[in-house]
């Protein structure tokens, strides 16, 4: 089955920054054949017997799907439920308590809701660090989404032997959905996992020949516990124990020292960038301008709903843009387009799937969406990605498409049916809450 | 010509924070007359030989219309035109050789475009300081808006005359549309009029009995020429003016001290937050905690569409909130609640209309929109405020009424020709760009 694209906008975020006033895009099954001038499509678009389905793209703007690199996605549960607190007490007073509560079974329902808000908002792509991944990997399969998942992982404790059983269950599911599930290994952050314990997550991680997804100087209490109990910060601390010699990608780094920048630069890892997370439980602000300056990767992440409420990437990246002129009192900091960069390409390499994802190019998988710019916040016509930055928001995506398939067309979501999502969530709600 | 909203979730924002999960609004013309649960609703309501029309509310919420307290909506024009610049060179370098070409006229046109925008987005009253104000008058006028006009003013140069004519031409406009055109008298900022025009500008408001909307402290540099000149800061300088005698809405507020804030509360002095253009700037961030620890009313504006790109208060009420935490680093500071309230009631006092806005209450004038709740990312259903401030955005308003008039139906502007508007713009852009 082959689709074109017809008569849209594209800004293709791939190294040449290719952007088309207007063109098409083909793909056939879940690959990227042609993106550019309608003129240079490839001559045997006809020829071949097989149907080509077309979708008009008039008045829309077709860009990479935004990937959320930093989710915890059954905690939509938790949308709203405590708020106002800050990181520890929101942690260990409410959200802790409940989530004892759950049940296999429960965070399905919890994940394919986190699904429907992340394809309404652009969403295409997400790495999930939680609990009952396989419940996570099945919403994965049913959604339609593209994600790499993790079971956060403590310890040693008395569970740290179930949460390796679940690992393993995890790993499973790799590379099914059509090739949508990954998975990566997920110590939870320093102040949860000992020394040893940390190695023993590397040597997981060796085993499953994947990459470590982490918590990393998220708060200033995170760091003086560290530098007091270890005599280093988070950073030098994971890359003392060898951490940094497998892909990392490490979340919030907000308290950052220049050596920490230094050695997340040397070591590639990769940060995820939350800031309306880290902004809502008073976390700080991160020097995402330093470590953009520095060559570092920087993603962005939504967190999970019970600390920043949604999981829109399209308001984490103007966030990211406006905080960091804010916040370094420069104008010219972080601009709209290292924005989308951070929102799509700079996403798929922090989720180890740069070569499939993050650009609309040749060769590469369909994870494409498609935004409506006919509202007035859109006029005049300019760049367009300035536009999405400042004047965006998640409700302006029309159709999304994953792997080639059309999970959201003109705001009606094609594989969920979000008011049975609705009585399981309430269902949930009720035995826990 | 009575309507009824029915089986509609309210959050009255009245001085009682009466909240109804289910309940009616009744208004008759322009003006509310019940707002409560159906059971209650007046006897005679059938008795009435009118007609009365149904709005079916399931699944909204309620919520007075969004005050932008704010603005410049003629710049619409430089939407993205100048990004990425610091505040000075921006305005000298970009915005002012342009508007040096506008001409009466064009203005019409480009206020409309900010007139459809912020109705999409929820905003039902303005308050504008820019010039050719009667073509924003006309454009209130057909739009249906409400707004508080004032023509900006700096001098004493060879223009003021002109601009003073402008003052009374706009004067003419005054309480008509229903009653919907209101002014006050605009001096731009302590850097662009000298003491003894800012005395001049202080007779005109007394003249025509209104307040003064200015800008304020909205720089380091504003702050530290006018201590160079002056001898203090521009709060103080125009306390010493006698300025706050009068009633004041200072816009931005970044760069304020202590004595700066006792003033402000002391007066009454109403603060305008814009974090979008504060940031996007790189001006700072207000300590907007502080003033309204003080007893201060902060309302909120976007400013211009060329400083932060776009009229959504529903943004700057989500950013306030945000900022105050991130920067603060006290998770508690500035609620959903007290978000809501800025861009509300409190926006209402800015205006000096909070007899008739800013509230669902009997008596006051019907400015209402209804906020589809129907979306995942609103699920589960908690606090409706803290779900809107932290989850929603603009594209969620789904119909609006301003003065008992339906201005936009299920998203559809009933006062604006959008493809008109559009045509009109990109005319004007034409001319001057």
């Amino acid at each position: 089955m082959r689709t074109l694209i017809k008569n849209v906008e594209i800004v293709t975020m791939d190294s040449d920054n290719h952007y088309y006033p207007s063109g098409v895009i083909l793909f056939s099954g879940d690959t990227i054949e042609y993106v550019g001038i309608e003129q240079n499509l490839p001559a045997n678009l006809n020829e071949n017997t097989e149907k080509v389905k077309e979708i008009d793209g008039r008045g829309m703007l077709a860009l990479p799907g935004f990937v959320n690199a930093h989710t915890h996605s059954a905690m939509t549960i938790f949308r709203g439920y405590a708020d106002n607190l800050p990181l520890w007490e929101w942690l260990t007073t409410r959200i802790w308590p409940l989530e004892e509560k759950l049940q296999p079974g429960y965070t399905y329902w919890l994940s394919m809701l986190a699904a429907a808000e992340m394809i309404s908002a652009g969403v295409t792509a997400f790495s999930d660090m939680y609990m009952f991944m396989t419940d996570t990997a099945k919403a994965v399969e049913d959604s339609g989404m593209r994600a790499v998942l993790a079971r956060g992982l403590m310890g040693p404790d008395d569970q740290s032997e179930q949460r390796h059983k679940e690992v393993e269950e995890l790993a499973e599911w790799r590379y099914r959905a059509e090739g949508r599930i990954h998975m990566m290994i997920s110590p939870h952050a320093v102040y949860t996992c000992s020394p040893e314990y940390l190695k023993t997550c590397r040597k997981l991680a060796e085993k499953y020949q994947t990459g470590i997804h982490i918590h990393m100087s998220e708060t200033a209490k995170e760091v003086a516990d560290c530098v007091r109990e270890y005599g280093k910060t988070p950073v030098r601390h994971l890359y003392d124990l060898g951490i940094f010699e497998l892909p990392v990608a490490a979340a919030h780094c907000v308290h950052l020292t220049d050596d920490d920048m230094d050695l997340m630069a040397e070591n590639h890892v990769k940060a995820i960038h939350c800031p309306s997370s880290n902004m809502k439980l008073a976390s700080g602000f991160a020097p995402v301008d330093k470590m953009i300056e520095r060559g570092i990767t920087v993603a962005l992440g939504s967190d999970g709903a019970a600390s920043s409420n949604n999981l829109s990437i399209f308001k984490e990246m103007s966030l990211a843009s406006l905080i960091a002129k804010g916040y370094t009192g420069n104008a010219t900091a972080l601009s709209a387009e290292t924005a989308v960069k951070m929102a799509t390409i700079m996403g798929a390499k922090a989720l180890m799937l740069q070569d499939e994802i993050g650009s609309l190019e040749p060769g590469k998988k369909a994870d494409i969406q498609l935004i409506d710019m006919s509202g007035p916040h859109y006029y005049p016509k300019e760049d367009p990605l300035v536009h999405l930055v400042y004047s965006g928001y998640s409700g302006d995506v029309d159709t999304v498409i994953i792997n080639g398939k059309i999970v959201m067309e003109h705001r009606k979501l094609t594989t969920i049916d979000l008011e049975q999502v609705y009585r399981e969530v309430d269902n949930v709600a009720r035995k826990i809450k």
